[in-house]
């Protein structure tokens, strides 16, 4: 009888591994997943005991991950262990190691760094100062498991080389997410304090795995009640569940909150009830959470409040907000996206117009978010010009990791390589050169805060980010906050690894895949420097002929400029001179459009239909040919991936290819209307052998999407 | 080796069990865990293999479902047989079934019936008369062996007593739910149609375990961009998912459709272009979706418009739809909701006073739908007065899942309770009685259609509803649509055998709480028959002190009328006189407080603080029992829930007892602000040994909840 029970147990047991084969993508990079044979022979020899040293809520975290990663990928758990011994993984700091197994110049790796070590001894020795470092480097060295490196000569040292790693979540009280595609906001406002969803613990720990340290709960979009009582203690129950993983918690701040609430009667913040205001309200959210970050601000921006209201300057503002948190050691993140509809200078020059007069001005505990590039999180942009031109303020690098200009959650676009381009652009702003990754990592400001922030593509949706694929934005994401100068094709396949297959050949085409993918975006939307002519509002496919709304600047035409005659926006000396705030050597050589990068000739130059390319077709058959490519890149990720069906599970692999038809169609769909559109506004026939548009123009300028998401 | 790999496999399997048991509820009743061993032992001797006839989808989902359970319950797959044989399920119609397993008198079973039954020879014969019958059989015989019945003296006939058993969501085109509490609409209609999460076929899988066999995609209060191609595509995209399991698509119209689309100058429903778009339309509709169900209809109410804009009658404009969809076998299922600002009427008259001259007019192929109560969807409401009143008209029950006025989907309230009142309640139209549930089911309209509507509370959440207890709501409309007279208890207790336990006493203790959940609810927000006092448009919390809205019908003053001298709203012949809508022998029963039900008091009465209460109270110390009453009742919610951790796995018992929690901590704070605005509209002390209100009434006056969910 006993028998029979245990061979249905068994029975059953065994169809679990089948079920399990449908994944839905919750697990994200963390599936701990059975490894081959040789693998988990490696990762048992390695982890047969876990020796911790006492238990703290965030070692205790450490513990209980390598414990769910051994047991998943081997069906074994470790031991624990009281003391250290060959094929044990040893957790420890300088005060709880043994001399013996204690690395070499640990305290140099700082407050977050991490050293993982298998000694000769046949101890595996995770080292690190603090209880976090320990937690980074149990996730280091599972993800050394996850990825097949040899365990047994592992040797990884490694320090953040930015201080604030932070998400920022455009996420509203009402639960809606501006830009956002993955549902929801993960955060349940309503039923918090009260309920803790479980999830907040997952995003945690998958934060922690990367390292990222910070989370901005809420939109930068922002409204008061955020910073009322009952909103501080669903911030507080949140931080309560982040902390163990490193994460601090900030909100954003809406600069005329205490108005609004009628609790001053200005937002002025040179009068001293408004800076009383928030100093006691600062330290209302430090009784709440203690390690509460600090404030995001965007402040006159796009309608939102700002100190310029009062006639002060952004310094004035900031400096006001950082002297209520500085007593309890909080930083102020002020955004340097700004643009004004009354200023009829080109849009992209505004914030370094603003912000380099005040260069030196900030208080402290300021640090200054700069996006990406000089406009919005174009498909391509070149690198914002106050990198390097603000040399006595810390720059926060801003990226968007939801994908508001490049196809949602539906398109592929791995957006590694578009980090990377920007990480890697040399300002020119000191002799032999000066990166922005430097600039970011602090070259110019040593001793002040540095930092990244990545605008969360993160939401309630089972995937969390809406698709398989765009999990690997945040993951690429994070991996740069921790190093800003690592590969994205690294990253990529590191990603790739630990989510789909280890199997050489098809990491190396998911890779390809990856790496190809935003190029492909670019092609399909906005090749050769042109930007932002995507739908209004929601920006969702082309209208690169939308020219009536209020702000010139919201225009397409405003940013094409295209004609009878030609094509891009000239920012050189002969136009609006943009170019004039970027380092003289840059200035010089994207002033002639000969020696201007072809990926952004039309960012920089207003040029004839009939200009000369390199090529040596004439810019408009360039133009044509560039669509006509991603249109085809657009297939080949299709195609490609047909063929990875034996490496994925079946339910992940069918996600994924519904959505690449869907990339399929509406980047063919992109590539007509604008070929469509501009044949009909320069007046030219279709280069030969090009294909027609399927519909002629007016349809496509029909299309409307009341209901596309991401409003929020 | 391969020893050593087997183990490790299993051991794998092994812990798969373990992990298993924290479920997130996504399973629903579905959940087809392994049974105890004589539930076991029982499944396996009666499902040794399947036979089936052909492969239809409809035969094919019922095979894939007996297996997915019989291997979910004994982790052992039945086999594919051709032919029948002891041990074996055969699933047949008359003309495939061998006579000896042909059960008697099928035909009567109807379109959807089914017959489940053990032969003496040992096969379980599931019959039917068609494909559909065969899949509700398929799911009658798991929910036997999910619930421990004995399945070789199982013999069970089942027909639905209602035609349409239909499910209202409440969606809107932007994928937010008017009145949702669980998250996002399910229905992403942005992805669609290209996207067909697999959610969609859960969603049909559980649907059709209760037999409902209808869903109207989208909220009464409709756009006119859900007629047009590109929705008309999407829901298309749905229906193809949802046929097989018997679930047709129906959508809701905005009555003003083909003017707002300006494809008409008018929506006059006697216009005949008006109604020549609609014919074409539904021609449309119907090219897509060959079995459309119909249309749900909202009209000239709450701002909705309709055939009164032009000086038509409701039934005008109903008739106009059903003429379009009568060609393809479509219905028309238009709303009796229906009040008006200008009409000085009590509210609880209107619908009553506007349909019953109408009795009679309605096409064949027309229902009037009809809210439980007059009202709007309270904790508790005396049954609708058009039920039996309008003897020519099918009348179709639509009862609100989703519990917008009980407590969202954070209170545990059982709605089974409160169906089976309104099904029950007497009518008093017939000699010997007529039950509403009789009134439904056609008593008085034989040969139309019959019908039911439930409001849906599913969302895009993982427990679908909001919580695991709200599943159970679901569940009995499901259930009570296919037998309106079943017994709310007994589906209590098949949902919760089913969902937590089959052990008897922890079911008992289950059933336990949701039998008194309802009533709980009744005492601490609206006792003795009071209503509507809920917080101004969210309707969460206590707000019986607002009076300053525009309509004096959306006033909580409106439905109490407290003053300093009494409470209640008179209904009688001496106050609106509502009370004569129904039958003469209730409306004089319900003429005298003294031969009131004490649970609608003060819904037909308006009487002094002093009235003597059949228990000897006051009416004033009655109320405050009451309000007390329902906090023990909540506290002894939280109790018995906590004793019940044994039985149920930690994590959905940890997610059942947090809102347990705040549902204590809101009973408390509905008991307090109510009691403290009585106390100050009467003047009167608070009765002996009455705990005071932990706050001033101003403080609860003062909350507000601007982010409260459900606004859609």
């Amino acid at each position: 009888m006993w028998t029979k029970a245990l061979a249905a147990v068994l029975a059953m047991a065994l169809l679990a591994p089948a079920l399990a084969q449908e994944e839905d993508g919750y697990d994200l990079w963390l599936r701990y997943r059975p490894l081959p044979q040789a693998g988990r022979d490696d990762v048992l020899r390695q982890a047969q005991a876990i020796v911790a040293p006492r238990s703290s809520a965030t070692v205790q975290a450490a513990v209980t991950e390598l414990r769910r990663g051994v047991q998943g990928m081997t069906g074994q758990a470790p031991a624990d262990a009281a003391q250290p011994r060959a094929g044990a993984i040893v957790l420890g700091t300088a005060a709880t190691l043994p001399p013996a197994l204690l690395p070499d110049g640990l305290a140099a790796l700082g407050r977050e760094g991490y050293a993982v070590r298998r000694m000769e001894s046949g101890e595996t020795v995770i080292a690190a100062n603090t209880d976090i470092g320990l937690l980074y480097g149990a996730f280091a060295w599972l993800r050394a498991a996850n990825t097949g490196m040899p365990l047994d000569r592992l040797d990884e040292r490694s320090a953040p080389k930015l201080q604030l790693r932070v998400l920022n979540h455009w996420d509203n009280l009402d639960r809606t997410v501006e830009r956002g595609y993955a549902g929801e906001s993960i955060w349940n406002w309503w039923a918090l304090p009260d309920v803790r969803d479980r999830r907040y613990t997952d995003y945690a720990r998958a934060n922690a795995s990367l390292g990222i340290n910070g989370t901005v709960l809420n939109n930068v979009n922002s409204k008061p009640e955020i910073l009322t009582a009952p909103w501080i203690a669903k911030a507080a129950a949140l931080a309560d569940v982040l902390r163990p993983y490193g994460i601090r918690v900030y909100l954003s701040a809406r600069f005329s909150t205490p108005l609004e609430l009628k609790e001053t009667a200005t937002a002025d913040p040179l009068a001293p009830e408004v800076a009383a205001w928030w100093a006691r309200k600062a330290d209302e959210i430090y009784r709440a959470i203690p390690d509460f970050g600090g404030f995001l601000v965007k402040a006159n921006s796009e309608g939102q409040p700002g100190p310029q209201d009062y006639h002060r300057s952004h310094a004035d503002g900031a400096n006001m907000l950082a002297a209520a948190v500085a007593p309890h050691g909080g930083v102020v993140m002020w955004r340097a996206f700004v643009y004004a509809a009354e200023n009829p200078a080109d849009r992209a020059r505004q914030a370094y117009d603003e912000f380099t007069p005040l260069d030196g001005k900030f208080a402290k505990n300021v640090l200054v978010q700069v996006k990406n590039g000089p406009i919005d999180f174009q498909p391509r942009e070149p690198f914002h010009p106050l990198f390097g031109a603000m040399p006595k303020t810390p720059l926060v690098m801003e990226f968007q990791i939801t994908k508001e200009y490049l196809g949602y959650a539906t398109h592929l676009a791995y957006l590694g390589t578009m980090f990377e381009e920007a990480l890697r652009s040399d300002t020119a702003r000191a002799p032999g050169g000066l990166t922005v990754a430097q600039v970011v990592e602090g070259a110019q400001t040593p001793g002040r805060p540095t930092g990244m922030a990545g605008v969360a593509n993160i939401g309630s949706e089972r995937t969390w980010s809406g698709s398989h694929f765009d999990q690997a934005n945040w993951y690429a994401y994070g991996r740069l906050a921790w190093n800003p100068q690592a590969s994205s094709r690294a990253i990529a396949r590191e990603w790739a690894a630990q989510t789909f297959t280890r199997e050489p050949r098809a990491l190396d085409d998911i890779v390809g895949m990856m790496s190809m993918s935003r190029e492909a975006v670019v092609n399909y939307m906005t090749p050769l420097g042109l930007h932002h002519i995507m739908g209004t509002g929601h920006h969702h496919g082309p209208a690169p002929w939308v020219a009536e709304l209020a702000r010139p600047d919201w225009n397409p035409v405003y940013y094409h400029k295209a004609d009878r005659n030609g094509i891009g926006f000239d920012r050189t000396a002969r136009g609006s001179n943009a170019l004039a705030q970027y380092a003289p050597a840059i200035a010089r050589q994207y002033g002639d459009p000969r020696t201007t990068p072809e990926p952004l000739l039309l960012w920089f130059h207003h040029l004839p239909w009939d200009y000369a390319m390199p090529s040596g077709r004439t810019l408009w058959a360039e133009l044509v040919a560039r669509y006509d490519l991603g249109v085809t890149q657009a297939q080949a990720l299709r195609t490609r991936w047909a063929a990875l069906k034996p490496f994925v599970d079946a339910r992940r692999h069918e996600d994924v290819a519904a959505l690449l038809d869907v990339q399929v169609k509406e980047a063919q769909w992109w590539r007509d209307a604008c070929v469509a559109y501009f044949a009909s506004v320069s007046g030219r026939p279709l280069p030969a052998g090009t294909k027609r548009p399927a519909l002629p123009l007016e349809r496509y300028k029909a299309l409307q999407f009341p209901y596309a998401p991401g409003r929020g």
